[in-house]
């Protein structure tokens, strides 16, 4: 296996960095070959602007095409082009990160806005009548898996079905099926600590051990599975999930995985 | 009105610098206040670090408590203290962004990270058997207004009930309640302009129109009824719904709506 492990933390020395470096010994300790993209210490640019395209960044800066034309000719930013080959490198990829805002850290997110540029993480294959690109469950990294290892602060309750910031699952929809499996990742279900703000030293021995196992099934655990998107299930190009497919209970979000 | 504007995107001409340049022309020209965070030509910093914090960034660097004693000290860095300021002077606010991987650009989440410190945007009031901190209707912003205004590259249909990114209130909904609603806004129904990738001139008039509409009815129009925390609806402290209180077809977050 080869991983890569984006990690976004600026303490080297916390939970987070805890888990990473437990990544690494654990994987590498397998025989796996283990990359790491530390965000903080990379000091990673988070903001896409016209430098990410140099001279291919039209004016006024159109960021989709620009995007495109500087990745169709290899002069997207050394940095991004880093990023790009280590995905293609890998076959699983672990971010690994702290819930802020009930998201990723800004820093991932600018790792993900520019990275995932135009023709690499959208705006590939074609588009006709039965087929609206290569994307949900095809594209570029097709073939990988990957999987979210994030801290959260609060506790594990306010998390769940009826729990005031809505269930874990919906809150992180958005990064499983909109930014990992639109370029084709298959996504494992996610790592998540819970109740991290005040976690003790048995509690961190407990999850290191939940940890290890999941790093070790990392090439058997079964994907979440979500609908592929041009075989059947929607209409295209309206892409809405055609009607009687959806599973009893499923709504909203959950409408798109096809089985459980 | 006292109007804050927080703008993201990198070109003052494109479509998300054109609504901008609208609100402020708009609400100036009907006696309103503006004032603008133009988060790139800021240069915004995006990223969550010790320079935060200064001479109270604790050593390993743990956020939570240091952002809370530089903002108890008075010692944030001046960016971050700036906009506090403006959130405090403003009665109302609008965030102009394109969506990008089905949320905020990076450098407008960077603003949320740094700019709602603990004991500003979080870690407000006190937690005791009815009462889980100011939070989700109270808090350092009660009182004000917030409302989105989101470019979206895709057609709508891939943002119904059934469509395949999922419901647009939905996708929203960890902005809205988590970071907006969290320290005390009241959010407004969202502004969202689809198929901006493609817009032709007839469809910019006619958005225009629909914007300033919008705009100057920001002091009237209805806020999203999300529930309070703290007022009955929530068991504390697990913070679920109680039992009964769903309005019928609602679920997931959905739930945290309690009229429509």
């Amino acid at each position: 296996m080869k991983t890569l492990i984006v990690y976004a933390h600026p303490e080297p020395r916390s939970l987070n960095g805890s888990l990473k470096d437990l990544a690494v010994a654990t994987l590498e300790a397998a025989g796996h070959e283990v990359r790491v993209s530390d965000l903080y210490a990379m000091n990673w640019k988070a903001a896409v602007d016209a430098a990410d395209f140099g001279e291919h960044a039209t004016s006024p800066l159109r960021v989709i095409p620009s995007s495109g034309a500087a990745f169709d000719a290899g002069t997207l930013t050394a940095d991004v082009r880093a990023e790009q080959e280590k995905l293609l490198w890998a076959d699983t990829v672990i971010f690994q990160f702290p819930m802020w805002w009930y998201t990723m850290p800004a820093i991932l997110k600018g790792w993900v806005d520019r990275v995932f540029s135009f023709h690499f993480g959208y705006g590939v294959g074609v588009h006709d009548e039965t087929h609206y690109g290569d994307r949900f469950g095809e594209g570029t990294l097709h073939g990988r898996r990957a999987i979210l290892s994030v801290t959260v602060g609060g506790p594990e309750s306010h998390y769940t079905d009826r729990g005031i910031n809505g269930p874990i699952e919906d809150l992180l929809f958005p990064i499983h099926h909109g930014i990992l499996y639109y370029p084709g990742l298959d996504v494992l279900p996610p790592f998540v600590l819970y109740g991290t703000d005040r976690i003790t030293d048995g509690e961190f021995e407990d999850a290191a051990k939940r940890w290890t196992e999941r790093l070790l099934s990392l090439e058997t655990a079964t994907p979440i599975a979500f609908r592929r998107q041009n075989f059947g299930d929607y209409e295209i190009p309206s892409l809405r999930l055609k009607e009687g497919l959806e599973l009893p209970g499923r709504h909203g979000f959950g409408l798109h995985v096809r089985e459980r």
